[in-house]
């Protein structure tokens, strides 16, 4: 087993995701490389420290430049607010570095077909964070429609609803809430969660040819936290919208940061000819599954718990009956990274593939304010 | 279609759900007899025509025996409280009645078994109001297991939960409340719930052999209606047992009234070799099956939306997803019936049947008594 | 209590529902009216003579235009196909009958606009059976809108997904799937399910200003009951829509018969600032609430089962925990609507009232053909 | 924060969560000591190299002797059979080790006993590992009990269930199935399942003052992995009792490895005078909680999604919505265990704790053998 050294720019939420996968990648999957936890770089040096310090990483940086030239460094994983991805990335695959970007790739198409090119030029390894593909239903339910067990779809239907931005009091911007402020995130809900859903399906359903979309801003004015002035909101509150894939299914697509009751309700469910699937991140150990082959009056939802060992990713954890949880995604997409990279295999989703992700949330924030239906550049 | 002319005793909450049984029967079920809904008698007389002007009654009684006498009258049907059962039922065995009654059967087996003896000597046909058999998923629970999908059986686990007692303010006995005073309700739970779960695990798992109880009375004393004074309540408010079937399953039973939270939980899950069956009185008309046969990583609990034509009696009411309700039970329970009565057939749970119950309820309370295993008399 | 003569059109499974309301409501509510089923009027005279001996009606004709003129009839009950609506009712008012009738009002609003432009000349009472309303969930859902529990509102979201026409075989029109026939029916899901989920949107969350729609047919050609031929298939098998209400809130719609696991999953979420409420009709009995007032850590959905003495119309039924069905949504109609006839109120939903819900699914339809953003005609 | 050297007996699934528990820690909780993983030691020399390499042990022993003797150990963590548990335990203590022990905590409350002498002689720190009190939801349900909030307490309703033993071509003994041999495991589920059961039920409910229960062993015979040939099962396959708690409140108890269809499925309810709660570890992540004094037509069961940042040890973890997993309980138990060690305070459950267990398991074996109802030894 070869050491791997990363290189982490960005200590907040997400990471710590991915300095936890590449700690526990090793403990639970037989992987050809043995991450290392060399070097995180952070702006504030006291927090680089404490992160450093609280993960094991060896060394501390405050210049992500300062990283991506150091000869220590195998891999540069960007989790550092999206208004840095480009610039990393790109100089990091000039370097001749492996490159890990957390989602979305960029901040619209341009800054992402820039980042595509340049791992492309450099022929470096490369990966984007979008975890839920690696959640063991999702995967199973990936499973499913390959073998055709769905036949044709008709309907895909996919949502992710959050309510934390419901007080007008909360400031936008800063270290912490640079998701409000369009400038930094690139959009609001749509590149923050709407990426997320539009991951998934393009993967589980194909290509998506155009849509129809609404946003909205429901707080026009908060306080900033950077100015500490109030100002306009920039980015979309909410995001909806219509689309027909390339297979012929109809799809609704909606996130929002103003549903209450949800935390983190990431939803979807297809609807094929034979069969149907459902999954929830709420509880995302479980799996729904119709199959009208069943026979006519034992036919109903199954609720498949994802914990035995013939489920994706499940034999390497526990015993059946005892769940996973949300960081185990990124442990399982650290391990399949890992094991490519010892086959020369490029691992799924690639920068050309979040590339993909990006054309549709700009069709979807071009239809927003176009108030037309939108075809979204593709493969 | 012939007429059927029902004499109904009692005109309380069950004098109306069997009142609507005989109502709506033709409505929905071809069936060889018309009810018709001939006299009530109560002995409230005012009450008694209140109830006939709502449900149609031609006419009141307020005395049962002119009811049994009447040569109008070709059923009984007993829905007066516990305490009435065996004479009303014995009377109208002798004077050549059908004779329908509520559960359970007596107030002990002693009653029961004279019930069971006047039928008998009589030839008359008889039935008892044991409705949740009749419950489309309960009776689909039973198609299963007579079809040996569930193989050899392993576990019963029944429970009867409600939470109406709770408050020490609530008075005993009376019209009302007479299911809170022994020497009319024979027992508390034990007869008026648990002889629910008793019945119908009789009938889908076969003879109790032995049991072990415990019961409660956890309100020790409360005002009596009919007295006005503060008595000792003589009730059990809980009981629950420990028993093994004749085919070797080891059951628990527990039914009380002090459950916050539950209005009337009845629930029951079977578990068997090859598959399992659970249900929920709260949502009736789903059933939830696990079955080991399927492919092993889609093997899940189906919950089944019990509204399609190829599930039990349910081709007679609306369209597929669109559920049914309590009342219902106690409809499909008066067209088999009918149906029976037709071909000259007896139809389950008789008197006969509704006895066994009794055994079994009365070894429980035997059992809480003497904190010992008590053998169930039976068949 | 008066009796009140009704004439009803049509005894297919809405004849069915609204007979059974008119049979029963007296059993259960406490209304000035006791509805008599007079004349039933069906072209096939076989078939309306045996529903007649079914429910009871007094007398049969095959032709509307006599039922109209019949003096013996107060009521006219339209529950035939769509296309026959508009004539009869205007014929109904004309003549000074009240009239009631099946939803959608008319196949389109200049059919609808005659018929509310009738029933105002005439003066009659008159009144559409968009049932939802009076499932005790929904109700109770109206009960706490009205009391501002949710403050601001921001998201409406709801679905009608059934499955019943996914296989190629099916045919289309004639008396049994006239619904599949847009001569007949007038659209297909947008006018058969959107219909329910747009009457049940503006009485809980107010007018629709403007929708952007999908909507497809995807088995394009299928056999023809009636001319026995392989004909285009007329009518929409899915429809979805963007909207925005008068409110400020957000909406996605979608409609679809080709959801495979679903039956008749009617579905409706409502995301206010301080709380939501979510409704399902696979479970009717059930209403989610979530209160952000709740306290902190205590949080949550609330499965609130909807069987309780001081739920909507639960009073009037069994005792808490019993569930009701489909059904009693029609029997609680009834009762409002004669409730409303003794105090000279008119009942909502009216034929104007119907109206409004005409001209959201004519927008949906043009939105669809055109591809903009259509402004709903309204109020 | 100072090292404190872990020395681990046992690698397998126990060796494994506790490994998981001592390297994640420090990453998420603010504690006073850094586990070191210094030794692993077993049996089987390859084995436990790997186990090393696996999990950064930086030495191997494979007699437990010397782990013991050892200068560089300061805790010993007993993971291997229970047959194993009370001599390591009272030989580790006599070392003035710190001890802690996964459970059950000795076979018999003989072996319970010695082991609690033994550290109360030695005065050293010890734990066992009872790991589901820490899941959140179970801790919140304490505090919730704690506050008084649920008055009363009438009902304690607890089952663990599983289904991987009933294949009779499932082989008893040996490495991987000791849990099927009595004289390794003390006895079936009583002392695997339903000691958690009762652990937590203690915890949350107080003493047991008797029980009655019934066991049955299903397979009367299987092939020894060890002498390869067909035996006598010696274990309880399934156990159920009821019981009366010191507080006055009725349960029932249950756990088998027999319920087709649930692979883990330990749940809980309690019913109190005000309100009731239920937990199932299948969702380990929600707790539901019915509260009478909400308003009377909002009350109902409401499942709190036990992810934010003011349900127990959720701050720690990532972000409201995203749910942990059943590893997770162990690292909370690691963080309070050393914030008690920093304190010099003892942390619950104790040997003393779980030896109160074990006086539970004993009575429940005893009075399934006499079929009598068994007071518990105790407090």
């Amino acid at each position: 087993m070869k050491d791997l050294n990363i290189g982490m720019v960005g200590g907040g939420f997400m990471g710590r995701t991915h300095s936890n996968a590449f700690s526990q990648v090793n403990h639970f999957f037989d992987v050809p490389y043995r991450p290392v936890l060399k070097t995180i770089c952070g702006r504030n040096a006291e927090r680089a420290k404490a992160f450093a310090a609280q993960w094991g990483y060896q060394s501390v940086e405050t210049d992500w430049r300062n990283l991506v030239d150091s000869r220590d460094v195998d891999v540069i994983d960007i989790a550092s607010p999206n208004d840095t991805h480009a610039e990393i990335a790109i100089a990091a695959a000039k370097a001749g570095k492996i490159v890990l970007c957390e989602k979305p790739l960029g901040r619209n198409p341009a800054e992402s077909e820039a980042m595509v090119a340049a791992v492309d030029a450099a022929g470096v390894a490369n990966m984007v964070w979008y975890n839920y593909r690696r959640v063991p239903a999702v995967t199973l339910a990936r499973q499913l429609i390959d073998e055709g067990r769905l036949g044709r779809i008709f309907h895909y239907r996919t949502k992710f609803l959050q309510d934390w931005t419901i007080s007008s009091d909360l400031p936008q911007g800063g270290t912490a809430l640079w998701r409000l402020d369009a400038s930094v995130a690139g959009s609001g809900v749509t590149g923050d969660l709407l990426a997320h859903n539009i991951d998934t399906a393009l993967w589980l359903n194909g290509h998506i040819n155009e849509v129809s979309a609404m946003t909205e801003t429901f707080i026009k004015e908060r306080k900033h936290e950077l100015t500490g002035k109030v100002e306009p909101v920039t980015i979309d509150d909410a995001s909806a919208f219509l689309a027909r894939f390339r297979n012929g299914s109809l799809a609704t697509f909606e996130a929002t940061r103003y549903a209450r009751g949800h935390k983190a309700l990431y939803t979807f469910e297809i609807n094929g000819e034979n069969a149907s699937i459902a999954w929830d991140l709420h509880d995302l150990h479980r799996l729904e599954y119709f199959d009208h082959r069943d026979e006519g009056r034992l036919r109903g939802w199954k609720s498949i718990h994802i914990t035995d060992g013939d489920h994706p990713y499940m034999k390497q954890w526990w015993v059946p009956g005892l769940q996973i949880g949300y960081e185990h995604t990124f442990i399982h997409q650290a391990a399949d990274f890992l094991e490519g990279l010892g086959d020369g295999r490029s691992v799924s989703p690639t920068f050309r593939d979040a590339l993909l992700t990006d054309y549709v949330t700009d069709a979807v924030l071009q239809s927003a304010k176009n108030r037309q239906w939108v075809t979204v550049k593709g493969q």
